[in-house]
């Protein structure tokens, strides 16, 4: 069984690649859930709607967000009577969020949510929350504790950092159990400050991580993330934007860092930082990419 | 300025007959919210959106509840999913709850947020709800105290039926201002159980409509209320499931009980109950008979 630690961009790519060359039932998603909060009265939790919709093969490719050919007619038309939403949901995607908010409301974990919804998608593999409790990124910085869009949006990430911290949440009940049992565990390509780190930060993650073979997807090529703010916090964090900068965050874990080939003089420099690194195309710009690098991974173990 | 004490049916078609008669800004409508609630995630105060839609020329008149011509498309995705909504909600029509929701959380309260929206839907007259304060209806019955809907839906109506209690919730703060500031107050043609004592229950809401010249259009044509459970509770509380029963229960109030013409041998009889009694066509089946009956409604201070 192979395990995969996703946040909402980037992962889900590389999803895709995997549920081909795999059977559903040996692929788990263990999903980031940090900042999952209430949007315009319903429960949003984007990054396990974006791994659920990718695995039903219902996902808007265009933004890597919402349900593919879905309509905005309630969101058109809030913004019609002037009450514009923070976070444009489509028709569709809405009823996915309105049946969690229901159930969360009925006294469902999160997980039994997710279990009820993806099974309703026909979807064979697991998508596991990494927590059943709701939890948040704090940002120490030289002016105080600030929320993390306050931090990022209020404060345009201007003040200086001096750490990033994650709530205290517990695993949710699959959540070691799925890494213990798996015979690889995948650090998807998402952003490693807001979607992976506050994965492994859960307790027993890392310990449950020491006797698994661990590869991490890199999710920066050359010096640029693809996606987020990520840069930011690895500069404030002290850690170069760049395969080097992953390496140093990863080494504790991984037995394989996978980066572009683009990246490829870098080889020699992150053989002194992680045990093994892999070069391959990591630019999944068409589906054949991304089956590419699945089988890539995969052959790492053999 | 003619005041309107409405629900959610009835009362809205004889504002479509008002509005054709009188300037939008001499027209207040006070709105019945006893048994507002949440319902998938946002907030359905269900009478004060009919008028409002009325008012809008929005209304769908099929089936007096939502917007004209709404798609169902987040409600379909979800029952398709397995999870069907308790209430049928269209996608412009959710909008509106939406905003109801997220305002309602930022701490504006209800009316405010009436206002607003009745002033981005170019109404120009006032809609008041009754109270900012949600409440409902309880029944008290030979078993005991029953919220309204385990009395009507669990229960079939079967228990005895003792009292009917309303919620004691202060007036919304125009609410008696807006009674004493009018030169007459119609209670509409809805639910008196249901829709009217609410709003007449309301602390303060008697004493004003003491010096009013109050008008009453009978909900009920020959032994048949024209919607809802209306009849149950009136013979359980004692009343006349007749035009008789709402003179009995309005008497204190009006000055005259509207009644339709094919009840006119009941008014020898409703002149020992009520001050006058006018008789006409109440059965509003076209505009033209919604117009007739307002003007008949307004000649009567004449």
């Amino acid at each position: 069984m192979i395990c995969v630690l996703s946040g909402g961009t980037g992962t889900p790519k590389l999803i895709q690649g995997l549920k081909e060359v795999l059977d559903s039932e040996d692929l788990s998603i263990i999903v980031n859930t940090v900042e999952n909060n209430y949007f315009s009265g319903v429960y949003v939790s984007g990054d396990i709607d974006v791994v659920m919709y990718t695995l039903a093969d219902m996902i808007n490719e265009e933004f890597w967000y919402g349900i593919k050919g879905d309509t905005f007619i309630t969101n058109n038309f809030l913004e019609e009577i002037g009450c514009p939403e923070p976070l444009k949901i489509g028709d569709r995607d809405r009823a996915t969020k309105i049946e969690k908010t229901i159930r969360l409301s009925e006294g469902y974990t999160l997980s039994e949510i997710v279990e009820i919804q993806k099974n309703n998608l026909n979807i064979k593999s697991k998508i596991i929350p990494m927590s059943d409790v709701d939890s948040d990124i704090k940002i120490v910085t030289d002016i105080g504790e600030l929320d993390f869009h306050d931090f990022l949006i209020d404060k345009q990430c201007e003040p200086e950092v001096l750490d990033v911290v994650y709530s205290n949440v517990p695993p949710s009940n699959q959540l070691i159990q799925t890494i213990e049992e798996s015979d690889m565990v995948i650090l998807g390509p998402s952003n490693p400050i807001t979607s992976i780190m506050p994965i492994l930060s859960i307790e027993g993650v890392k310990e449950a991580l020491k006797n698994k073979f661990v590869v991490a997807v890199s999710p920066i090529v050359g010096t640029e993330p693809v996606s987020g703010p990520a840069g930011k916090f690895m500069n404030a964090l002290g850690y170069e934007i760049s395969p080097i900068g992953i390496g140093e965050m990863y080494k504790d874990f991984v037995d394989y860092l996978v980066i572009d080939n683009q990246d490829k003089d870098l080889v020699d420099n992150l053989k002194n930082i992680v045990p093994n690194v892999g070069v391959t195309n990591i630019m999944m710009k068409s589906l054949d990419i991304k089956i590419d690098l699945a089988k890539f991974i995969l052959d790492l173990k053999k």
